[in-house]
C-alpha cells in the first residue's frame, strides 16, 4: 500500500536484500556447532556449515542505481566487516 | 578437490544455501537497530531493515531430491523456528 501510494506519487520503493558471508578461510565455529548439532540430530551426509547474515532492506525515492549505491555504502559502513566479510546486494524491485 | 574425488566415487557434492527470515507481522528489534544507524550515518531513504540468517551447506551422497529432503529437515528441526520464522531452501549445484 505503500509502495501504490508512493508510485502515485511518482516516487519508487525499492526491495533490496544484502546478504553477508564470511569469508573463505576465516574460522566459523557458529557453522562448527550447528554441523555438530545437525549430526547429533542424526542427519546424513552434512559436510559443512558456514553461517552469514541477510537484510532485507526497503528504499524510498530511488533508482535502481542509487538504491545500489545506498546499500553499498551501508554495507560497507555498517552491514558488513569487510576485513573478514564479502557482501553481495541485490535490488529486487 | 573433495567434490573432485566424490564425483569419480560416483557420489557428488552439492552446494546449497538455506535462508531464514523472520515472518511479517514479527517485530525485529535488531532490524530497527540498523534503520537507526544507517539514518544517524547519514544514509538518506531506508524505510525498513529486517535481518535474517542464511546458511551455506554442503552435502554430499545426494542426489537433488534427497539433498532438498536433508535441508528441509534440517531447517525444520534446527535451523529456523517456524513458530516466528520462513525459511527458504535453494540447491544451487
Amino acid at each position: 500500500m505503500a509502495g501504490a501510494s508512493a508510485a502515485m506519487m511518482g516516487t519508487e520503493t525499492m526491495k533490496a536484500r544484502v546478504t553477508v558471508t564470511l569469508k573463505s578461510g576465516i574460522l566459523d565455529p557458529q557453522g562448527k556447532a550447528i554441523e555438530g548439532a545437525l549430526r547429533s540430530l542424526g542427519l546424513r551426509g552434512v559436510v559443512s556449515v558456514r553461517q552469514g547474515k541477510v537484510f532485507d532492506i526497503e528504499i524510498e525515492d530511488a533508482d535502481r542505481a542509487a538504491a545500489e549505491a545506498v546499500l553499498k555504502s551501508a554495507a560497507e559502513k555498517l552491514l558488513a566487516n569487510t576485513v573478514i566479510e564479502n557482501y553481495r546486494v541485490e535490488v529486487t524491485g
